[in-house]
């Protein structure tokens, strides 16, 4: 057990209490815009206990974020007062309540440590294993703040214009900004910008800040932005620092191939991503900045092909849900809180964590009762006025029980059972319904004559989108005389509207990757990423039209600049390169097993590494050849028709030729 | 309508923010005491609503504490700035959020002003009339900050000491330190003391601070105390400014009788209860400064026949309910959740007011469903590990389930049953579960042989004591035989343990009164409260005992001065004289009618006023003459086994020659 002491915190708290900040700093000019669902808080008043036992007297300092004390063995101490304990065994309960913020204490102790073999405890009759976070060793340290780093960061170029100095920090970023010495006469104005337009439009940018005359010093708060336009002062009368905000974050999967256009891609997708991997998974660094559940569920894909960083997914799951009572899905989307409980069970897939399961069992299950409730009698879940059902931006017929939100109710019950079996608690019930669900599915929705899955059947129209359709090639409900008849009516039929949103395109491309279009994938990610390059893109956008030129491109919902130029999902190709390229994935839970299935997709080499749960695999494919070399056991080589067991660090090379 | 704005926020948030704070402020000497239960806080993230129709054009300015924005119409505007609202029908929204407190708004404008007819949400399904008081009708305010006023108290007394110097203040009182100018060479140290020991104990006190040297101006908490020691200055080192915190009420009762010693018990009573009076009703205004349900229970009936402030009442009942999901007992003591539940049905009887039973009765019902559920087979309520099963600090058989715990199970079934009857929504299975309860209580529980209700019949033991024989006389679990039985064989059974704390023995005093007993009350107002004020008393204490002297009397809970000397129910006899010797009580909700039922109890003479729900009534009774006069309708004077109705504002006279 870990001895060295850490900040501990009621479990989940943590994550929920800095959801809850973040969710309130989206600002649009003058005003800011809180998240449009409820935001829970961490409970203010707590208590830690762990029973002690000391070889030899040692002496424990406590250090709080918050107002409280220490009683050992019925005896009540302060904080920061040294408490000596003599060998032997100690009963030791620490209560701390702060109420405009997260409480939280740091035990300086050597048996006496705090960390997570500490419980904690709400003043409910539940005590749980404490929260804690490799983020916060030090007893300087304070869990209210986020444990974010910080760069400074040089502008490329700095221009004076007419009217004002515009900055050019040569690619977006996300930093706070210091003003020094300031000696203008009147406020300084700031305009930030994604797009050299947005910056210089400085009646509609949508960030903007000002610098009072004569401050000393004066911070900005961290914003997304690559220009910025600067009125009110000239250069000499202030002094600028841009400090780059980040998470430290260790890159373990790579990806390179014969073609650089896609290397470009791929590490533009990389820098995309890193820039929304914060406390949470974000949307985008702009805007929302907020969590979107089904956002999140995409990028813990991605991340299992880049950081596998087990941390932010389990942060961005626990914030996601909150706290009891549930009153609305999460993100108020019906599709939402099940991308959530689906995403658990992926999880534990990639990561096999059981106790990250224990703990998030309970919320997963009331989640899943959440939903169970809001059934019909035929058990479909519909939405109830308020509620969103979203799928997709995308036309699509969502009248009553809609197919795809049904597909992933089932999912949802699948993975709720699977979890609860994890623990030896599985909910039969759940199972049940999975499976009488799912044959009601194919009753309700195959549309024969079509050979496809309708939107919906209570309207009539019977039409036919490609949502519920890729669905069912992901996850099963086509057996294989369907699945050639989606792919054939569905997917390659051009009279079936096209997927516009880079969102709904993963599930798309991950469908065209497991039928074996690859060569199909690599164009559409030369054409629609390598897009946005050519646009001089260095971050991945929110969506992206080819068809749509000029300051339009910018736009969207209804804002000259709404669209989030740096979007998490614009990262996907990752995901796609690692997943079905390199090949990599996980047949066991933890990846206690794993193929390596590479494939080029039309290119004429590719290489690369792919985190696999405290290994990383290495993969390079040629015409002629195939090198592959991991440094965990259970992987097995799959090529050509052929499978080959993989050896821990033993290189495996097969020759094509 | 009210037209003029206040401020608005979630209801019920600013009684559950402010309890939040309250509950962690409690202090002893150099660490503090959370509360050890659990404490809700506000919702972050809220929003209201108005649909406003100007018949002129108005300017409308939305003032906030948090961060946000105003819709109007579709369209989003900034706080502060003034929005122009042409004439016509609008649809504004307010969205605030705060993360380190109570969100709230104040809509300036004249249709468009904020106040009660908006409605708020926690962005759930339910919108509900947003919460507003009073306290807070100027935009300059800050509901964050209790509306407490302020006022500079002298001390009475200054006196040098070899080592410090002593301030008397002539009576206990509540009030922060201001020092200003310091010039001491180090640290002034103060110890606080509701007693003049308590204060010159330095070693024990359980008050204490330090001023930093040299400070310009500090400011102290406020603190209960009469007496203060302060160490490390002369008197010219410092200006030292006490003021006294309270909170404005308006008494409306009053009381005075031939006995002198009565008179100044009540008056002390009432200076008791106003300071315990606050943002709640606190059990002591030392230790712990925290609510107690039955604590408070007490001071809603006491409130009745002093201020009839509603706005308090109803804040206490708020706070102590928290938010869901319910996890343990109210203060974690079984009874305190049945209190809650009875108390709403108290202040409904008192006031009359629908608007709040229509706001806290799913609260009341989510609480009386959660009692259910602990309920066992045979529906008695028996404490889980954990459970605190309090009824009064006292000798008692707790085994299985308690007799007087399932009287008061039954009074809240009944009191629930009764609250959704007015709203129309009465739960037939809590009328059910009453009347099947109450019988069982007297089969199960009654002693024919003993002719009293034992404690408990699990252990075999068959004890009696006072406490559920009480109940049984003051809630109807008793026939005319078994009443008299009950008086015969425990009321007035010297071999029966006596009542020992001031708590148990309201309800105690209230049953003599009951039974016409008035004059052995009069003895022991006379004996109990006039005992402390021979010690020199200017606060009723939260326990008297007058065998016990010296220091002895301030120690309590294991701690020399653990006694609190300024506790509210220290205040029953203003509830005992209104109630019984005045004699003025409801007989239809909200003192629709109401009787005035006068008696001396032994005292030559009595006179005084009793508030009855908007009006006042007031009662002077001699020997040879009756006064009433009531400025409220419904009245009916009872005296001598004859009735006579009282008319508004016609003096009722009546001669007893």
């Amino acid at each position: 057990m870990n001895k060295s002491p850490a900040w501990i915190w009621y479990p989940g708290d943590f994550e929920i209490y800095h959801h809850l900040l973040l969710n309130t700093r989206r600002e649009e000019r003058e005003y800011q815009w809180p998240a449009f669902w409820r935001l829970d808080d961490c409970y203010h008043n707590v208590r830690f206990r762990k029973q002690v036992h000391c070889d030899i007297p040692e002496e424990m300092t406590v250090y709080a974020h918050g107002t409280g004390h220490v009683w050992v063995d019925g005896k009540k101490h302060a904080f920061l007062q040294p408490i000596n304990l003599s060998s032997g065994n100690h009963e030791i309960v620490i209560c701390v309540a702060r109420t405009d913020g997260l409480p939280c204490i740091y035990a300086d102790g050597n048996q006496s440590a705090s960390n997570s073999s500490w419980e904690a405890n709400d003043y409910s009759f539940e005590w749980l294993p404490a929260g804690c976070s490799g983020l916060y060793p030090n007893k300087e340290d304070d869990p209210n703040i986020f444990a974010f780093q910080y760069e400074e960061m040089k502008p490329v170029s700095v221009k004076k214009r007419e009217d004002g100095i515009l900055y050019d920090y040569g690619k977006e970023t996300f930093a706070a900004l210091m003003f020094e010495h300031v000696q203008a006469p009147k406020d300084i104005r700031i305009f930030y910008g994604e797009s050299i337009d947005e910056a210089l439009d400085t009646e509609h940018s949508i960030l903007i800040d000002a610098v009072p005359a004569g401050s000393e010093k004066y911070y900005c708060p961290p914003r997304a932005f690559r220009y910025l336009f600067i009125q009110g002062a000239g250069t000499e009368q202030y002094a600028l620092t841009a400090l780059y905000e980040y998470l430290q974050l260790n890159r373990r999967g790579s990806f390179s191939c014969s073609d650089e256009r896609i290397n470009r891609i791929w590490k533009t997708a990389e820098y995309t991503f890193r820039l929304n991997s914060r406390e949470f998974y974000l949307d985008g660094i702009k805007r929302d900045r907020w969590v979107w559940s089904g956002d999140a569920y995409q990028s813990y894909l991605i991340n299992n092909y880049l950081y596998f960083d087990a941390d932010i997914t389990k942060r961005t799951i626990v914030a996601l849900r909150g706290k009891d009572p549930i009153v609305t899905h999460i993100n108020t989307i019906l599709d939402y809180s099940f991308y959530w409980i689906i995403s658990i069970h992926a999880y534990y897939q990639a990561t096999k964590d059981i106790d990250f399961i224990a703990f998030i069992y309970p919320r997963m299950k009331s989640m899943m009762d959440y939903c169970i409730s809001l059934t019909d009698q035929d058990g479909f879940i519909r939405g109830r006025e308020g509620d969103w059902v979203f799928i997709d931006w995308a036309e699509m017929d969502k009248t009553g029980a809609v197919c795809a939100e049904q597909m992933l109710l089932a999912e949802s019950l699948k993975a709720a059972w699977a979890c609860g079996e994890l623990l030896g608690v599985g909910e039969m019930c759940y199972l049940e319904r999975y499976n009488g669900l799912k044959k009601q599915i194919t009753e309700l929705y195959w549309d024969d004559e079509r050979g496809a899955y309708i939107d919906s059947f209570e309207s009539g129209q019977r039409s036919i989108t490609r949502h519920a359709n890729i669905f069912a090639l992901l996850w099963g409900y086509a057996d294989a005389e369907q699945r050639e008849s989606i792919i054939m009516n569905v997917l390659t039929n051009d009279a079936v509207p096209k997927i516009s949103t880079p969102y709904f395109k993963f599930y798309e491309l991950e469908v065209m990757c497991n039928i074996g279009r690859l060569e199909d994938v690599t164009k559409q990610i030369q054409g629609y990423w390598g897009g946005m390059l050519e646009l001089e893109a260095t971050t991945f956008w929110e969506e992206y039209d080819p068809a749509v030129a000029g300051l339009d491109r910018y736009g969207m919902y209804g804002d000259r600049y709404g669209k989030s130029l740096c979007h998490a999902w614009g990262a996907s190709p990752i995901y796609l390169l690692g997943r079905y390229y390199l090949g990599v994935y996980p047949t066991a839970a933890g990846y206690d097993s794993f193929v390596v299935e590479p494939q080029l997709g039309g290119l004429e080499w590719i290489k690369g590494s792919v985190p696999v749960n405290g290994g990383t695999v290495f993969v390079e494919l040629k015409q002629e050849a195939l090198d592959v070399v991991s440094d965990k056991d259970g992987g097995l080589v799959r090529i050509n028709g052929q499978e080959y067991p993989l050896l821990k660090d033993i290189p495996f090379r097969l020759s094509l030729k």
